[in-house]
């Protein structure tokens, strides 16, 4: 967990190959040496999907390839090319979604559009830009009068912490709640729009994000307030047709809720919440499923979450 | 909030209207003296309504009495009365419920019972036995193999440290959950009743209970997962007819959000979450709609929350 976010553990999976190859470019059993370091890579993080793409990525290009000068060049510039693929994809889910924050700006006659997000998928989650706040930072610049609800996102807290964080370095109007909260806001008409990343989504529109995005789905659907996942193709794991039965959720150490890090004496700590003794529980991610989810903004455009609507703008993934 | 909990508040609130009598028993203009008291005490609180109704029935019983021995004894022993009523409201809330643990005990043939609870609505939150908690204690004493899932419950993390530490005491299984969590538990049949207490409940069946109550109430209609509320009768505001237009929410000060309490070296200390630019807002309470609750567990029996099954166990509550 030094690294997290879809989009930055992707491209940094893309410079471990880069490294790995570097290191072991002149074994004579070089092909079976890096699909052991990829391997070990893609186990680090069982939920998330862009890694595995990156790594995978890599080994394509890789294959074949006998000098070892050529591999050091070719794993270096794939890693590159990643990371300007996920920049400019997030700069064109900006483009796509910001659509989507004027049309609430015009219906609310240019009063704040307010949106509320989970976790963090800003730029700090990826090379540049971000997934889900990209729409957020086009619109701020195109002088939509704007306000964010940052849900906090226990355990990690990365919205508490890096969303705001980001947000105040854009100087943008927000708020943080607990992770609680959405659901009075809905229903009292203070939300006009979720806007979450993704981990994963599958080929039916379901997609795996944070813990407790689900909850704000189910919130949004029932308040009938539009919910959008923003995510690079690279999310999409073009293998898998039903999220909730088929994506692994990651589990990570019972402490990370039992204990929560925060700013004290000017250095940070962590503080224990429950009694010693009290076991917990951590599933990192839990999948949304594509009935309450209204589009996913990619950097091809807004698909609907079907089968047939993510068929229509990546047409060349599906065989049928 | 030195002292939080339906129950406790009012069985408090009791005993403050005591010794409020007790300090003017001898005022020439005792019971102008005595509803300004009353007033100060009741707007502590917006949200929960066993503070109103106990001073309430203090008022009630208080009025026209004029010798001061006999006001001072007339409250004492009022607040001794709801102080018990509240015990033994709890306890039979337990003997109510527990029918609906020992039947899902019969339906998995002795298999665990997964209960997920919200916030504490245990014996600390009243005089003795507890809300939520009491049909868990009784299903527990018979017997009946149970693991609680516990939220967290920020921003005050009452289930983390209130909850758990009840449920070590009395040496039930349970483990401590992000609140974000219960969602992806339930869609994967891993909660087989939530069961939580409420603040105030509406004629028509609406409940206010601590923030992110309705967040688990819409997932557990969403995965089929029977979704009770616990409460004595005192919980019920029998004025008003619709949760979610009338119910006060409660705002509490925003450092509850930017700042996490918990134990470090041996005492509890606050670390800051959020960047301290950052602004948080903290709504305590939110309502959930009758629509999604299964059942209302009283004193006198499980209420359907309609006006019609409402009424069937209070009768004498309602005038048509």
């Amino acid at each position: 967990m030094h690294l997290r976010g879809a989009g930055l553990i992707g491209v940094a999976a893309a410079f471990g190959i880069y490294l790995a190859v570097w290191e072991q470019r002149n074994l004579v059993n070089f092909q079976e040496a890096l699909e052991k370091c990829a391997l070990k890579l893609i186990k680090t993080r069982p939920t998330a999907v862009n890694l595995r793409w990156a790594v995978e990525r890599q080994l394509e290009v890789l294959a074949g390839v006998e000098n070892p000068d050529d591999r050091v060049a070719i794993a270096r510039q794939t890693a590159i090319d990643i990371a300007e693929d996920d920049a400019g994809c997030c700069r064109k889910i900006g483009l796509e979604g910001v659509g989507l924050i004027e049309d609430i700006a015009r219906n609310k006659n240019g009063g704040v559009v307010n949106i509320l997000t989970h976790c963090n998928a800003g730029w700090l989650a990826f090379t540049d830009y971000g997934s889900a706040l990209a729409p957020v930072y086009e619109a701020w610049r195109r002088g939509v009068r704007l306000h964010v609800w940052v849900d906090e996102t226990r355990p990690r807290n990365q919205g508490a912490s890096l969303t705001a964080w980001e947000l105040l370095n854009e100087g943008i109007t927000h708020t943080v709640i607990a992770d609680n909260t959405g659901g009075h806001l809905m229903q009292h008409g203070l939300v006009d729009l979720v806007l979450t990343g993704a981990d994963r989504i599958t080929t039916n529109g379901d997609a795996a994000n944070k813990i407790g995005t689900y909850l704000k789905a189910l919130a949004a659907h029932d308040n009938g307030v539009p919910f959008y996942i923003a995510a690079p193709s690279s999310t999409f794991d073009w293998s898998l047709s039903d999220g909730l039965s088929q994506i692994p959720i990651e589990q990570r150490h019972p402490d990370e809720v039992r204990y929560v890090g925060g700013w004290l004496d000017g250095r940070l700590q962590n503080v224990l919440v429950c009694p010693d003794e009290s076991p917990a529980a951590n599933f990192a991610f839990d999948v949304t499923p594509a009935r309450l989810i209204s589009g996913i903004i990619t950097e091809r455009g807004i698909c609907k979450p079907l089968p047939a609507g993510i068929k229509k703008v990546f047409p060349e993934k599906f065989n049928y």
